[in-house]
């Protein structure tokens, strides 16, 4: 059976072009990138090489990117080492409810090492209130750290207006960046951002690699400490052949940003328009026009996530809960619980994210499937509209379901 | 020109065995590890077939491997991670002079953050003394994190006899074994250690890939917070070809350890004699048996090592001076310092270390080329017997040159 992948927001396919960038240095250019004879230098000229292809892509200097093995790993960097250089000057934190684990666990771990963290709230699309912004801001905010789109509901947040308030009180802004870069246009220079976090893998590079983007001047502790790698901020030999894949991917995916978007966006739509005619009481999670391209989330009453997701895989369908860090989590998604759906929701939902390689076809074949597998479910389910679960939660009354 | 490389300390090239094993997770099996679906449990079994291969190598269990993207990383977790999780106890870490520097700059900047470290001493071979050690421990020491092997001049630490003195203190020992595994045997029950560093790209893996192992029940925070990836332990999607590559690059290691020791250290021998009686004033770095088979270290009077690295580049070979992680720099060995040697001759060091394909042939070829090499560049060097550098920091009158 063919399988038809639909999590692209956890993790892609390495491209041909990618996996024919990156092959000579895993089959040769083995020379340790800090030496200076003949391997070293070769292996060194690569990773300049994809610096600048990153630079590029962002529009940033090439001095200005720091190769990290993930974007979790670039996002504890940016929030650790921005806490522990400047603390002081305060230690106060500004974040939100809707971040990436690697953000929220973050910050969570700095306030047990004494910072204070303000959580923005979101409304019921996942986007954050300016206003909230301004008046969470204080005279000890050293970091604001806001996500440029949701991974779970796809929502964009207004990172430029962000950047602009942030920058004007002179405080360091932080973005997690990861879902963004090769769905929307990441510009460090346009949106103000101090730093920013990248990874490979979600734009059809390899698993292992990230970027932090640190503004020149950026005052910043080392996460990792030791060798004299990444100019003195990142410690331990370079992943050469991953650092020249994410080069290739990151030019490759700004190269082909407008075609891959226009295609994702089409079928985002049609998956969208098919499974809210299709199946009664189901919820469109996110912003139904400010979200990723490939992105559609949603919630349908009286199941579990899980059994949705084991049926889909067995009729050939990758999909998701939530993100797939937390996956087998029995908790729901704090992100669906931030925008406001009550627990018991929450578990019912299904994120497909679509890929620049996803057909029509088998959108259709997606779209055509699930209303059984929903109907099917339901059946099964002990929950029903008479007899809810975690109804008692349900704290926003003015919350409509689709 | 057939290039001869002698840096395997440094790095090594990715065995085709271990290419062949990886390739798979490159061209495919691109599911992301904590999904559910059918990609997602063939990538998550591929990453635990790998973590068997590399607990079986160090006589682990295999729930105490954690996978980390470089040794380095793994050296910053293992001692901040306990730092920070036991500083109620103490904040006293005993570590040594010749430590790599992803020991050496994490303790120094765990000093900044208030603790305090004791660096053991070493003796004219690089080995510390177990008096020393016993000396240096106190009723706040949280921590002793000690090399299995020097990187430089390979002298092999008495980590079984460190281990004991440690644990009957109840203090939590740390070692660096990134130069140990696949050179002599590791064995974490044998050894009591409670945390050990590896790195892949020193055993013919690729870049990007290490381990920390972690006793079952040693207390320890997390470096790279995050997601529930690695028991929760260590943030960030996981590199699923090079975890496969790792464990095959650590399973063929050992498979192969005791032919591959012995024909590196016949070669080191040849290689050895061959420069001792060829060249005038040189003397052999670190121990002369108690060292890792393929590592020989040297130092020529009056010249400087870079030079001898760039003429022994333009003839076709590889080598290094010092640690690659610090080349560039032009401040003399640590490690070399620490075994007492003058800044002036700590300049003029060669390290070549040998790796399994090294072959006769080309220990020949360098032990013919290289006295060559050297007496020119004396001839050149402005540094002579009768008007010397740094004369001035020569404090140890009994240290002999050979």
């Amino acid at each position: 059976m063919k399988r038809i992948y639909l999590d692209h927001a956890a993790t892609t396919p390495i491209d041909p072009v990618v996996l024919e960038a990156m092959l000579p240095s895993l089959t040769g250019n083995y020379g340790n990138p800090s030496s200076i004879y003949a391997e070293g230098r070769a292996a060194k000229k690569s990773i300049e090489a994809a610096r600048l292809q990153i630079a590029k892509a962002i529009n940033a200097d090439l001095r200005e990117i720091y190769f990290t093995a993930s974007g979790s790993e670039a996002d504890n960097w940016a929030i650790k080492g921005i806490a522990m250089k400047n603390q002081a000057k305060g230690k106060h934190i500004i974040s939100t409810t809707i971040e990436h684990h690697a953000v929220l666990h973050t910050c969570q771990y700095l306030e047990k090492q004494g910072f204070e963290v303000t959580y923005l709230p979101v409304d019921e699309y996942g986007l954050i209130s300016l206003d909230d912004l301004k008046k969470a801001i204080r005279k000890d905010t050293i970091l604001v750290s806001i996500m440029f789109a949701n991974n779970e509901i796809g929502t964009i947040e207004p990172i430029k207006a962000i950047g602009e308030i942030v920058k004007e009180k002179g405080i360091i802004f932080h973005t997690d960046a990861v879902q963004a870069l090769g769905n929307i246009p990441v510009d460090v220079k346009d949106l103000n951002v101090d730093l920013l976090s990248l990874s490979a893998h979600k734009i059809y590079g390899p698993k292992g690699i990230g970027v932090l983007y640190i503004r020149k001047g950026v005052p910043i502790d080392n996460l990792i400490h030791g060798g004299a790698q990444e100019r003195k901020k990142r410690a331990g030999t370079e992943n050469t052949a991953e650092i020249v894949a994410f080069g290739k991917a990151a030019e490759f995916a700004t190269q082909h940003l407008e075609e891959n978007a226009v295609h994702m966006k089409t079928l985002r739509e049609v998956l969208i328009k098919g499974i809210m005619e299709k199946i009664p009481q189901v919820r469109l999670n996110g912003h139904p026009e400010i979200r990723l391209p490939g992105n559609a989330n949603f919630c349908f009453d009286y199941i579990e996530g899980e059994s949705i997701l084991l049926s889909l895989d067995i009729i050939g369908v990758a999909g998701s809960s939530g993100s797939a860090c937390t996956s087998g989590s029995l908790e729901p998604s704090h992100v669906l619980l931030a925008i406001g759906l009550p627990a018991g929701v929450a578990h019912g939902s299904l994120r497909l994210s679509i890929g620049k390689s996803t057909t029509l076809e088998e959108i259709n074949y997606v779209v055509d499937n699930l209303a059984e597998i929903i109907e099917r479910l339901r059946k099964m389910s002990p929950i029903t509209a008479e007899c809810p679960i975690d109804d008692a939660v349900f704290d926003k009354p003015e919350h409509h379901h689709h």
